[in-house]
């Protein structure tokens, strides 16, 4: 295989260290976990990423290329224009394994953050970038634990069997919609809770073969830890997404790490991402009910955790057919009320997901100053004032002495302010930036629940022509509507849940941001007034 | 003659848009001030600056090339390796004819300020550098209103004229040094004055043909206004550098001007230069006691002026002869003695000057920071701020206009601290800069008058041989030794004079510029404050 990203192994990590261009042979395709073990040219072994190596044509079929497979591409094929269309976006919003990774500004942005850990974040999407583009190899293989594509279950149930399946299945998970003062809306547990994530710890597995972090859980209802490592975040995540993904918008996960993973600031750094991820689904009222969510929190063991991700994995209500777990307690709706409903959304979504981004360029670009050139400046202006009192010192001049200590105090004054310019963004900048990365991985979701819904909606449009042809009965058409009108209230309520979130978020954090900020600027103004106050009056 | 630099036209002021590498005919070659009359190709007539063309072989004999003059160029040739040394750093010292101009940093950090005044400085600093290597060219003609080179009087009467002369003359204008508590000193006047420049006001003549800016000196012993037009400051200047220029550090003017003279922004730059200049040269207990000081602020007419100003071209106690009219009323000084003073001031005003263009440097940088891309970013968080409010006020979601309003209000509070923030360094920066900018001036004149002691001293060392050869008498030594005394006690009055005058300037300036950053920083706080309580608690 030809390697295709420079690659340095974690010391004692049993990885190679590989270049860009390199040859190696696979000595194992798969040891899991997205690595492989190779053997380069001098005979060494180690491990590395499968993202980082292209497969060579003489390289056989060697089972590890990762990407959508050949099915989910027909699935694809087999739907309608519109509905082509809504796939094709929901296509690339799995995250994970697309360059249009919504948390890739998320990574960058904290590249001022992250100097010390080399490639975070960009050569990871750099990888898959390459990947989505080289599909044509990856199909004619299937990674056994490779993401089989997006909403598998959105194309295999399809749009068609929801809306015109003759009985919808009586599940035992339940999932109610109410009108409230604000219209419709999730049904809230009476008790709520929320999950720590903490003590973030190094494991190995394969007989000390590969490391790995594994980060402690606790949900506060139970107060009952579990383990989980990223990898397990990973699937949940994708369950998640296969599940809820039509319905409610579940943002992915902080990027994958290749190099640096078991560096603190990078650990400490993912593990403040995991558990604000975990928070928001503790949050949401759907989501922390599930099922998969539950035994996720909440195994016993690991046999029972076995169990419970079998069952996940063969969950049949996913994609559009969890709307058939839905009843709403309200008047059916016009289809023309659906329509604008769902464009109203379509056009705030997008609208926020703008103006989100730009407040993170411009936060970015403020985090670049603040942490770089401006600090910088006040260090030279301190050092240059105490040069000068050193001179001043030096004039045999007497009477100065005061004077010259006052200008050195200055100089001290204004290293301390640049210390404390570049350490503010951490105290302020960071929690509005974490809110509006959060906020725009919400929010790169809506392009495919928009999508599903536009979907149905023309499904129910097309219906009269079949009607007409008898090629449905008027009852299918009549429940067709009933069904688009469970997804628009469905749209509704978790729209509510949304925007109560985001009032809620948005206050705190520029509240947060601005305390931050006055304290910043009253504690400079207070070294300020102290370095005058030695000054002696002439 | 060939045009050098491109030269745009003051509208209404008979001038005359000239392109580089342009060939004008020369109809006037010298209509005063500089300016030269010419016709383009378009047979066009107009002013351009003298500076800014080259007069090419078959231009003739015009008289108006400006420069060191041949019989200069002789003087100097005429000295000593050592006195050579010291006159070529006099030459360089003519900042107003030379590339060196220790007030070009000055212009070229306030581009920033100046933008809108094209070329501020940068034109007639080339136009002189190309000037003074053009020098050939130069000398075989004689411009009668230039400056007729470096020092004259210093090299005319000559070291060696002082240093030997049997007899000292006895003038009128006799300059006392005492020795004080911090040793030797000018003795100050018992009645200070300043003079207030202002009120500049656009004059012409030559029937309107040409424009100017004149100023109103007010001397505040007098109350009695006298004009001055740029070209007269000039001219003192010129003065009192030729008679002080070896003994005390006359700073040079603020840059001359082509383009943009007639900007109301750029005069009031130049008042306010002006006015510290003349400030400085109040404060000076010799400068301000001279007669061509006193003569350029007290004239009556215009008679008075010009006969004043004829009397002062033609004075004769210049150059190194100025010290023949100090007697200072203290012991002999030993010639080590004198050199190691020597030494110390050469070695402190070279300290002072690495320091002094450090901070300028630093809060130049500093300047383009605070009123370029900072601002710029507090003003995009600001709009990105209030472009979220507004998106957020599309959602239709009751109950969050208290939110969005206060998301607004401190979006308005970002863009009013970029107000702010450009603002600032006109505030305290401002002064920062111009205090240590007149004292990179001042400092860049110690070269020339430490050239002139160390060519005094190795005189000095030399004539043991000359005594020796029987070419001096042993008298004569002893009056050289007693000289170079007399010179030393200069140099450490003039010292005592700059270290008090720096301890009080930099104390203020400090001082100054510590308050309005105190305020600055506050007044943010203050407003972030206010932002902050507009936020609802939730």
């Amino acid at each position: 295989a030809r390697v295709m990203y420079d690659f340095a192994a974690e010391p004692g990590n049993n990885e190679l260290t590989v270049s860009e261009g390199e040859i190696i042979t696979i000595t194992n395709p798969d040891v899991g976990g997205g690595w492989l073990e190779g053997r380069n040219s001098k005979g060494e072994r180690g491990l590395v990423p499968t993202d980082y190596v292209e497969i060579l044509p003489n390289d056989g079929k060697d089972p590890f290329s990762c990407g959508n497979s050949v099915a989910d591409q027909a699935f694809l094929d087999s739907l309608s224009a519109s509905s082509a269309q809504a796939n094709s976006s929901a296509a690339n919003s799995s995250q994970v394994s697309s360059g249009n990774d919504p948390w890739s500004a998320w990574s960058s942005s904290k590249s001022g953050n992250w100097d010390s850990t080399d490639g975070w974040g960009a050569k990871p999407e750099g990888a898959a970038a390459q990947r989505s583009t080289s599909n044509n190899w990856d199909t004619a293989f299937g990674h056994p634990q490779a993401y089989q594509g997006p909403f598998p279950g959105f194309a295999k149930p399809g749009m068609e069997q929801y809306l015109l399946a003759k009985q919808l299945a009586k599940p035992k998970e339940k999932i109610p919609i109410i009108v409230g003062d604000y219209g419709p809306m999730w049904v809230y547990p009476t008790s709520t809770f929320d999950c720590v994530v903490a003590d973030p710890r190094k494991g190995s597995k394969m007989y000390g073969l590969k490391s790995y972090i594994e980060y402690q859980l606790t949900p506060t209802n139970t107060n009952r830890s579990v383990n989980h490592r990223y990898k397990h975040f990973d699937w949940l995540y994708e369950r998640l997404l296969v599940k809820f993904g039509s319905a409610i918008p579940i943002p992915s996960l902080p990027d994958k790490q290749v190099t640096g993973r078991f560096e603190e600031e990078f650990i400490k750094m993912r593990m403040e991402r995991l558990q604000a991820w975990v928070t928001r689904m503790c949050r949401h009222p759907v989501v922390s009910e599930s099922e998969v969510f539950q035994q996720f929190l909440n195994f016993r063991d690991e046999k029972e955790w076995k169990t419970g991700k079998r069952k996940a994995e063969k969950d049949e209500l996913v994609g559009v057919m969890i709307f058939s777990t839905m009843e709403p307690e309200a008047p059916d709706l016009d289809l023309l009320e659906i329509e604008q409903k769902c464009d109203a959304v379509g056009k705030f979504t997008k609208a926020m997901d703008d103006g989100v981004k730009e407040l993170l360029t411009v936060g970015q670009e403020h985090w670049k100053r603040c942490t770089g050139p401006l600090p910088k400046e006040y260090q030279k202006i301190g050092k240059a004032l105490q040069s000068l009192a050193t001179v001043f010192s030096s004039s045999g001049y007497q009477g100065e002495t005061d004077l010259n200590a006052a200008i050195t105090e200055a100089g001290k004054t204004y290293e301390e302010i640049a210390g404390l310019v570049a350490e503010q963004p951490k105290k302020d900048l960071h929690f509005l930036m974490e809110c509006n990365h959060e906020y725009k991985g919400f929010l790169g979701c809506f392009p495919d629940i928009i999508g599903a819904h536009k979907a149905a909606i023309e499904k129910v449009k097309e219906s009269d022509k079949l009607v007409a042809t008898s090629k449905i009965t008027p009852q299918d058409k009549q429940n067709m509507v009933k069904r688009v009108g469970t997804m628009s209230y469905a749209l509704q309520a978790e729209m509510n849940h949304f925007h109560s979130n985001r009032i809620y978020d948005y206050n705190s954090v520029i509240r947060l941001y601005l305390e931050q900020q006055v304290q910043f600027y009253e504690t400079i103004a207070e070294k300020l007034r102290q370095a005058l106050g030695r000054f002696p009056v002439m």
